[in-house]
C-alpha cells in the first residue's frame, strides 16, 4: 500500500479556498477548534486520509461499527460574497514518526495545490505549564507582511516565543508550504497543556472567525470551559484544604 | 528483498471463502482458536508469508531443523453444501512496527481479493485484567447489519467497548478491508490477558463454528483450560493462605 | 544511496564454494572464529559491504586513517583436491534493525547465488550465563539429513535448544537460504556470553575445520583463552576471599 | 516528497572548491567554527537542504516568521591566487537516524561531485569530560599522506584516539567520500563536551585557516570564550566555597 492514501468521497467545487488545520496536539486546542468550526459551519467531509504512519488501529463506535483511524478533509462554501471557501483538516492522530509527519504534510500540500488553496491557517496550543485565565493567541507566519496583518486581529508575536519552534503538522504545513509558495499562519492558544482546553480553542476561534469573516456560536465551547473551570476550582479547593490541614499538623511542633 | 513475500505451495480451488485470522495477541486467544480450527478441520497449508517486519529469527524444531519465522495460510473446503470454504491465517508474529502491520494486512487483503474472500473473521482476546469464569465474546463489525446478525449468535456489543479500539491485525484487516469492500467481524473473547487462555479461545470458537456451520471437538482446549484452572486455583489457595497468615501476624497488634 | 552497497575489489575464480559467516554476536564467538580462519588460511578480501543499516561511523586506525564500518567478504581456494573453496564473511557490525538484518542477509545470499555457493556455515555463540569449562558445539540445520551428517562431527542437537531460536545473521542466512534452495548449518559454541570467548571460538573451529578438511593452528586462540582463564580464576579467588571475609564478619554475631 | 531535497538559490561559479562541514555535535565545535568562518569570509548561501530525516519542526524568528529546519550550503570565492574557493555546510540538525545520516551525507557528496570538490574538511569536537585550558586539535584522514601533511599544521594523531571512531556527518563524509575518491580530513577540537565551546572552535579554525591560507578575526570567539571562562571560574569558586563550608561543618565533629 502507499504510505499515505487519500480517498475522495467527492471533489468539491470551491474557489481559492483557505485551508484550516486542527489535528491533535498540546491541549488538543487545534482539534477542538477545528471540530467546532466544522460543526458550526456545517462543513461536509469530502476525503479520508489513511496512512501507515498512523497507529495500526480501528476505533469502535457506540453501534459496534469500526472506523480505521484517519485524517479527514471537510469543506464549506462561503455563504456571503466577502467570505472564503474553506477546507478543514481534522483527524484522530498526527504521523507517529518524523518521516511520517513530513509525508503527511507533503500529501496535504498536494491537496492544497490541487484545490488552489491561497492561505493556510494551522491551529494549536501553546503549553504554559499552568492554568491560564485569559489565554492570548500567539502567532507565527511565513512572511513579515502577514505578521503585521495578523497583529490587527489581536494576535501577539512575542520575541523569542515559541523558543523551541513549532513541532508537528502545525509547523510543517507552514515550513513545507513556503517551498510551494503558499503563505500561512499558525495560531496558538495559550493553554496549561494538562488537559483538552476548550477555553484556548475558543480564544483561537474568536480570532480566526474574525479573520475569516464568519460567525459561530461558542455556547458549546463555553459550556465545556465552565465544566472544566468548575473541576479545576474543586481541585484547587482540595489542594488548599490539604495545605491548611498540613499547616495545622505542623502547629503541633510550633 | 520485498517487504512481504508470499510463497505459494499450491493455489487451492476454493469458492467464495471466508478468511479467519488468528495471530498472536492478548491471551493468544486468536492464535489458539485458529490453530485449533486448523487441527480439527484438517486444514492444509497453501502459502507462507515472510517479511522484514517480522523479527530476524529462525525457530529450531525438536529435530534440529530451523524454520524462518512466518505467517501461514491454510485452507479447508466445506464438507457440506451449506458450509463455507475457509482460509485460515496463523503465524509466529504480527508485524513489529505500525508500518509493518499496515503492509502485512495489506498483503493479506491482496490474497483475499485474489481468492474472492467474501467475509473476514478476525479472532482475538479482550483483556479484562482479572480471571474470567465465563468469558463473553465481544464483537465489532464493519457495518450495522452485521452487528444485528452477530447478536443472534450471542455475541455482545457493549457500548464504548473496547474503548481503546482494536490494535493490530485483528483491527487493521477490518479497517483496511472496508476500503476493499470486504465486510468483516472481529470476535474478542474475554480473558485475563495474563497467560495464553484456552477458555477464551473456546468461547470464541463456539460462536464462530455456529456461524460457520461446522462442528469441532473442544476436548483438547477443555483439557488445557482445566490444567490452567487447576493452576489458577492453586495460586488462589496460596494467595489466600498468605493473606490469612498476614492477618494472624497482625493479630499480635490487635 | 542504495540500502546495501557491495564494492568488489576482484571477482575471485572459485568453484562451488562454501560460505562461512562470523559476524559480531554472543561472546563474539562467530567473529573470533571466522577471523582466525581468515588469518590461518591466508584468505584474501574481495569485497566490502557498506550499508545505511550499519551505524553512521568511521573507525580510526592507529595510523590516523579512517575506515567506514563495513562487512567484508574474503575467499580462499582449496589447497588440496578433497577440500573446498571458501568465502568468509566477517565485519564490524550486524544490521541494526530487523529490516536491516533482512536486507543484509538477502544481499549476502545474492552473492552466494552469484558464486554458486553450495553450503553455508554460520558461526555463533550459545549464551549459558555461566563460565563453561568444556564448551560443546550445538547445531541447527536446514534439513534432517544435515543433522545426521553433522552429528558425526560431534555436534550436538539437544531437543528444545536454543529455545528462543537463532536471532540475527546466523539465523537469517539459514532461514532465507532455504527459500533460495541453499542448505546450511549453524554452529553455536557454548559460552558464558559475558566476554569475547576464544575457547568457544576454538571449539567451533575444531569442528568446522574437520568438516572442511583443513588444518589450522590454534595457538593464538589457546593463548587468548589462557589469558582469559587466568583473569577468570583471579576473579574467582577475589570472590572467594570476599565471601570468606564476610563469613568472618558474621562470626562476630555468631 | 523525496527523502532529501536540495533547493538551489544559485549555482555558484567556483573552481576545485574545498568543502567544509560544521554541523551540530559535541560541544557544537564544528557548527561554531563553520558559522564563524561564514561570517568572517562573508560567504553566501546558495542552497537549502530539507529532509524528512530532520525533526518535523519550524523555528520562529524574532520577527515572528518561521523557517523550516534545514542544512545550508554557503560558498566563498578565494580573494587571492594561492587560496581556495570554499563550500561551507552548516545547519540546525544532523539526520536523526543512522539511515538519515547516510542519506544526507550521500546527498552532500552528490553536491561535492557536481562542484568537483577536491578535498573535504569536517569539523567537530572531541569530548574530554573535563574543562580543557589549551585544546589540542586531533585529526583523522582518508590516507597516510594526508596524515603527514596535517601534522605540519600542528594537528595531532594520537594512537588509538578517538577509540570509538567518529560518529555522524563528520565521520560519514570521510568514509563515504573515500568511495567517491575524495580525500578528506576530520579536525576535532578538544572540549569538555558540556556546553557550546568557542575556545575549541577557535583552536580548530586557527589550524584550518592556516591550511586554507585565509585570515579571520577571532575577536568574537575570544569574547565568547572569555564569557564562558568567567562563568566557569564563578562556578568553581562556588564549588570551592561549598566544599570549605562543608569542611567547617565537619569540624564540629572533629
Amino acid at each position: 500500500m502507499e504510505n499515505v492514501i487519500i480517498n475522495y468521497l467527492q471533489k468539491p467545487d470551491i474557489n481559492d479556498p483557505i485551508l484550516i488545520e486542527g489535528l491533535p496536539g498540546v491541549g488538543n486546542v487545534g482539534k477542538l477548534a477545528a471540530e467546532h468550526l466544522i460543526d458550526q459551519l456545517h462543513a461536509e467531509k469530502f476525503a479520508d486520509l489513511f496512512s501507515k504512519h498512523f497507529p495500526p488501529q480501528v476505533l469502535v463506535g457506540e453501534d459496534g461499527v469500526v472506523k480505521l483511524v484517519n485524517n479527514e478533509l471537510h469543506f464549506v462554501k462561503s455563504s456571503n460574497k466577502d467570505g472564503f471557501d474553506l477546507i478543514i483538516l481534522v483527524g484522530d492522530y498526527q504521523g507517529m514518526t518524523p518521516e511520517g509527519q513530513y509525508e503527511l504534510a507533503s500529501k496535504i500540500l498536494e491537496v492544497a495545490r490541487e484545490f488552489k488553496v491561497k492561505k493556510i491557517f494551522t491551529l494549536g496550543g501553546y503549553g504554559m505549564g499552568k492554568v491560564i485565565e485569559y489565554p492570548r493567541v500567539l502567532g507565527a507566519t511565513t512572511n513579515k507582511g502577514l505578521v503585521e496583518e495578523m497583529r490587527k486581529y489581536g494576535i501577539t508575536f512575542p520575541k523569542g516565543e515559541p523558543g523551541s519552534g513549532i513541532v508537528g503538522a502545525s509547523g510543517l504545513l507552514l515550513g513545507l508550504g513556503v517551498l510551494e509558495g503558499i503563505e500561512s499562519v499558525c495560531l496558538m492558544g495559550e493553554t496549561s497543556g494538562y488537559f483538552a482546553d476548550p477555553k484556548a480553542a475558543q480564544a483561537v476561534l474568536e480570532v480566526l472567525t474574525k479573520i475569516l469573516n464568519v460567525k459561530v456560536d461558542f455556547k458549546q465551547l463555553e459550556l465545556k470551559a465552565k465544566e472544566l473551570d468548575y473541576m479545576t476550582s474543586k481541585l484547587k479547593d482540595l489542594e488548599t484544604s490539604m495545605i491548611e490541614s498540613q499547616k495545622e499538623d505542623l502547629n503541633y511542633f510550633g
